[in-house]
């Protein structure tokens, strides 16, 4: 393995950065021989799967990356890249030797039972390994139930079953315990299936792991229905959800169509980041406003959220406005659906003569329980077909993820630390914004040209990162947190999960 | 038309009884004739309708009526009987002269736009009726409103569509202005398709009618998703809701069975009647629990819903409890879905030590916007079709809908005086109770036999309608409306309709 | 059992009929106790089952009868009636004695594994019976393959798959056998869900075990997806295949609609019947033309089919054309929609200028195989559920289905005695007529007054049963089996097309 | 425009080649510019347009090109780019000006209307264009036919249908005089949507355009259910295709598992490329053996088809066989699905005791008309306003497609010169033979190591493009066309049963 990275200290395990001409970088991962030495390697029984054996190229190359620019020009540096995800030549395991174990941890998405079934298969068809074990309930199972065998058959079928085979939970654990479980049960290698919290959790475990010397490898696969995973291109699941948000649009649209003043409110998922509201919007092309972490909205007054839905029902007689779940607050102690709905009758009740017909729905989990598509199918497959490749040749604290179309093995840091989110100075914001007539929440004097010009105006507009903090002074911006905290808060019901 | 009846009285049009041999009794419809003499009649245009003219016997004979009762024995009377629906030799109004209009009222339900569509290319198709007007937004609509001009092409394929394209309301009108209305523009056939609320108003408006002596018939087509429609077999829509309701059960059940201690409540659709919740129930067989407003429950105690969910978790580690809308309450102020998903967690967080994951779905406003499916379809077609036929026949106040699967017209107050209910003595109800294993909520030493003996019990069952009163005066009966006086209720967002 | 019935000999088993007065009919059922006499009987387990428990009327009557004739009159005769069906107060088999068998045979219908799991949990939960096996693959599994154990568990999500876990069968067996099996294997309840041919088997295989005079109940449960069962309003699976059929008849549509000329040809289940492709033309109302077996047409010359293509085609520039199965043949040695398709091509190709577009649909084995709708699964529970009450009762030698919307004990002849046919006459075929404005193919100087004048004309109609046989001179009518004797079959029917 | 390209005579606009360091390459697309001298150009109205003014990053630079090599090493060369689809700073045409027309050629593919919605949409929101035409029923309309007039309004909610609302139309057109019209309407926007065929034409156009040294842009959106249009990701419509896809191969499996040897055989669409088979097996996991026209295959003798349905069939009692159009053949003169059906039950009836209940499917025409699903919804939309920006922008002679996940403008020969095909020597093949466990094909004898050495056994194996020369030899592979010559077509191949 010695090619491109020349010598790690265990600190640094997550840091191997290879620097190339032209600015190439490349970020690899790590792998069992940093900090085992001599380990012996097998030639990978895929030479001898009849399936597998046409031809030499099959194998991905030691030195193939993946680069993250796809937008380039004549003589740009060429940038970040990543290891290439596939079969290698030779492997750090034999099947007989292997003992893996599958955790899902977080909330549901549909294509979880996929990605189990495709190690497991994946495990067996591609390498003849036989023993993987599910651990049930998440992370906390390792040291507090039974595992459940997995075998080919009996994951045959799951994959076309909403929900996770192996149950989940959120919240704590022991890194600890789960280390001496997997060393007790001479696991050695752990599929840990989960979102930011549980990548995390998988990143302190596969350091302990590393700090004991335990010849087992720790593979995430990034999961959020959300889509709010940086470096990869989708997360699975994504279009699943974004396919079963078009019904409650759509439901919505009819109910608003069939009243006068009819308004359907549909809330969606997104914490941190509105893309499935912003595709669903996109997709449906029924939404008359679209409201998304990443972008802030005030309700009252000139531009703002009543204004326009006033405006909206006099010319159309109806409208539907989709909310991503985060909207507004900072933690997820408010259902913001309810709260705006509550806002808008409250509004049109007691300020306006206006009646309207506002409906509420929150298909929340009806969308997170559908099975997968055809679609989220392949790519599960894929994602954990490249998890299985990658821990049969030996590297460990990664994960895996298309990266422009590409399957890459991405270090743990990269996806962890920070989310990918809605950039609303990008062409599909402006697609929505184009597509929903909704008013950008500037104030109407403002325009690009003289944003600076008119900073005294104390627009409630959010817009990049660095921007961000220059406009943290808005005190009209929306804050339901901030907002609530005089006022009885709204009965809540949902639990929490971490993703 | 003198055949079964004799002569009416203006004030009992409502009330054209006649008695037959073996306790034959048959409940006719008023007829413009009943009050208007010498109304001219002209052949049934069917008679040169290529497509109907084949024979003869496609017309109904004015004494055929349908029987009610259908579980006879040997000897048994022969009881109440309807006159039967479908195309009349002769009919009272000529083609060019009939003014046609439409209404729909209260909330959604799959299949409104069918009949719409139906009753316009009924009346184009075997009546060659060109002037049909749709009313916008309910009863208002027909003195606040523009009519909207139907054709066979403007309808064409509103049927693949949820929703009125007519538009709907509830609440309250004038009946008298809307008399007015339908005299000033010289409308002579008015279907109304609404709920009980809307049906009673139909009857008011009918009574004018012929307070005036007009020659206008009034007909009513039943409407409710609920399916708490007496004497007819069905009510449209209701199939379409069963379907689209195991969708959200099936979310739940997904959802619960992937969470250790998971429990999943759907709320559907039934503020008086649990015909959804039971029928969604045994169609899908992933429910433990269906509560429905015709049987009493409780929470605590030996043989309360507690106790029941803390011995399914424990067996089985998940649960799915459907409730439907009215349960244990008699207006619509709470959902008590989320009153009673806020019950099971206070009780399991702070009196027990069981953790829970519950997860409430309410997917009402998607189950009500959704398109019929292909067997409401039938039954609209089939239920307009006979609407147009007794229009055309002089029948007016009247209703429709299968008794037994064969149409009739049948009057107004038998389908506005009272609701259908789940008959929880029945074998249906059985057999939900032996489907999901749930108590029966009577206290364990009671039975059938010793109901009298043991009243000092106070259990809280609901029996027929006889004995709900001898048992009203049990006190540990759910009413969510009582235990939340001195609670904050939760926010309430949903819009009541008529329905 | 002797309130009703007298007495009967061996040989009339099936004919157990009691007259009542005013023409009231009572056609029974065979009971083992018509030929083994003094068996035991026990009180029905129900009555202490706390599901059932609630109400003594939740038990049938011996004496309840369902009346088949739903549209009477006055002083109309009473007509034929049925056993009601549905749990007595006693009953013929103890729980631990029971040993039922389930089989399936025939083509595949939606709705198959729903009946099978009913019957297992439904012998399971009301009657406490545990022994339940299902036979391999169809009556010849009796004799030829091992039983498969069938238990609450095993069946518990087999209704969520369409097919038969059973496996099913065609053609030859041998009675004798079947009944050893039974006899040699201790089996006391046979459940043979099938269609006509079946249950043929069924009667004889119920006559063998009369014969041998074995306590052993036979209960025949009618299956057609083609709905042309007699007597019972609708056979299962029905909805879901006409639910089903509707998405071909969508596709075609689309395909018609987007090409100059464009015609869509569906075939569509319905050998002797049309009840599927009337059901899913009226409900679909995309069809222009439909075909069924009943009512015959012809291709060439004045009012035949592709005159009316013709002009369909310059009227609107596409058409759909539904056919059934059946249309035109006697046996099913030629897909009569290749037929059709290959001759409307033929004919536009060769003998007129007009160029035309024609996509043909076979979605046959896509809507056999689907799972049932929740409307169905709530028609196989009841079914189930009564044939289960039926045999424990120790009725024997029935088949089980809704008249008028109430289950009743049906003798076999009755249901394979003849075909249920759509009724040409009826007002269903004329909405139908009506809807399409396809031709009634009645030569246009006939109509129904003139029909024997004009019977030089040799019009190729197929009216009601009686004049068909008047009408059999005919020879214009189309018979694809004798017209294809001299030519070569078809091939290849799909247009090519640029991409 | 100047600043990557020098000049260009006439004869080469399509071959606007850029080299750069480190084996950078640049194929730029042609532009009006490069023939017409001295236009004006005007800032792009996105800057003044509300939705798209937030920041000024939202234009591309006309120096961003997109990296076709995704997966590169340290040293290797950078390869070709394509130049970046977006936005530009200034546009060729005032938005009173354009005059844009809208054609679809070819068979169906689900996502065409939403791309003519979009392009109608984008057109109006983003550059205030209002003129725009549809081409009824594809390239022959534009001289044929009248134009149909395209508004937001008439295209507002046709991205719900499938088909394509402009109609389209296969086989021979007259550039001169499609030119000739464009010229005569004053059309200077021409979008064209279709597949190799169509694209071939639309060059032909261009280049009729420039020879005329007319100011008008043509764009070409590539249009391919079969997925197999080179250089770009994935072509629009194929992920709906392969959705529905699902659904015959579930009807396929079902039945199969029904009946004993059951055998499903479910063709699919790809005349030269396996993608839909290959990815709805892949998806599906109930397939036993995919058939594509890449993979060549036999039926007899050892390591043959025949041999392993046998072997599947006594292990599992079932199959499912997925089978391209194209397979085994160079025209589409024969259906391949009724082709393999009906060997193989020749193969078993007449040569093996073995009987089997083969059921053939072709879904093809219901997989064509549905409309598309969210994910392609997305595509379509992003599609349409890339061709969009750069028509405005004034780029012409050029298609756009995703390249590795970012919009690019491509000349069209590198779209038409070839077609995309599954490579059999890529992982995703080989995951498809290791899924399905089908037999490679190969003699068994021969592997990976031996390729060579073995060729004396002329082994049907299709391999890369390279190979498939030196395999041309290959005398035992299937060819459909020849086989049939001597052989009567066959007619009917559904099994009958007993209902």
């Amino acid at each position: 393995m010695g090619s491109l990275v020349d010598s790690f200290a265990l600190h640094n395990l997550n840091k191997k950065i290879v620097m190339g001409d032209n600015g190439y970088v490349f970020e690899d991962v790590p792998h069992l021989s940093d900090y085992i030495p001599s380990l012996p390697t097998y030639p990978n029984p895929l030479k001898k799967n009849p399936s597998y054996s046409v031809v030499n190229q099959y194998f991905v190359d030691e030195d193939d990356t993946v680069a993250q620019n796809i937008v380039v020009r004549k003589n740009s540096p060429r940038g970040i890249h990543f290891r290439r995800a596939g079969p290698s030549q030779d492997v750090y395991f034999k099947a007989d030797d292997v003992n893996a174990c599958i955790v899902t941890c977080g909330g549901l998405c549909p294509g979880l039972n996929t990605v189990i079934r495709e190690i497991v298969c994946g495990l067996y068809s591609m390498y003849g390994v036989a023993r993987v074990m599910g651990i049930d309930g998440g992370y906390r199972g390792f040291y507090s139930k039974n595992t459940i065998p997995l075998t080919p058959n009996v994951v045959n079928d799951i994959h076309k079953r909403g929900g996770t085979i192996l149950g989940s939970s959120r919240g704590g654990h022991v890194t600890k315990k789960i280390v001496d479980s997997i060393q007790d049960r001479g696991i050695n290698q752990v599929y840990i299936i989960g979102g930011d919290g549980t990548l995390k959790g998988a990143s302190l475990i596969f350091e302990e792991i590393t700090r004991r010397g335990l010849n087992v490898v720790v593979v995430g696969i990034p999961k959020t229905i959300d889509n709010d995973i940086p470096v990869i291109d989708k997360s699975f699941g994504f279009d699943s959800a974004v396919e079963e948000a078009q019904r409650a649009i759509s439901a919505a649209h009819v109910e608003a169509t069939s009243f006068e003043n009819g308004i359907g409110v549909v809330k969606l998922m997104g914490r941190d980041s509105g893309f499935i509201a912003m595709y669903a919007s996109l997709a449906s092309r029924d939404v008359d406003c679209c409201l998304i972490p990443e972008s802030c909205f005030y309700l009252e007054g000139r531009g703002g959220l009543f204004e326009y839905i006033e405006q909206r029902l006099k010319e159309n007689g109806h409208m539907v406005i989709v909310v991503a779940e985060g909207v507004g607050q900072d933690d997820e102690q408010v259902d913001v659906g309810l709260w705006i709905s509550t806002r808008i009758k409250e509004h049109f009740s007691k300020e306006k003569k206006m009646m309207i017909n506002l409906k509420y729905i929150d298909p929340t989990y009806m969308i997170r329980a559908i099975a997968s598509n055809a679609s989220d199918n392949m790519y599960c497959t894929h994602l954990a077909q490249s998890a299985v490749h990658g821990a049969m040749a030996g590297y460990t604290g990664f994960t895996v993820g298309p990266v422009n179309n590409t399957h890459a093995y991405i270090p743990f840091d990269r996806i962890t630390e920070k989310q990918n989110k809605v950039d609303i100075t990008d062409m599909m914001w402006a697609q929505l914004l184009s597509s929903t007539n909704q008013p950008s929440f500037l104030s109407t004097a403002r325009s690009a040209d003289n944003i600076e010009a008119n900073k005294d105006e104390e627009p409630p507009i959010q817009l990049s990162d660095e921007e961000t903090n220059q406009l943290s002074f808005l005190t009209t911006r929306v804050d339901i947190n901030e907002a609530n905290k005089n006022k009885e808060p709204p009965t809540e019901l949902s639990d929490g999960e971490t993703n």
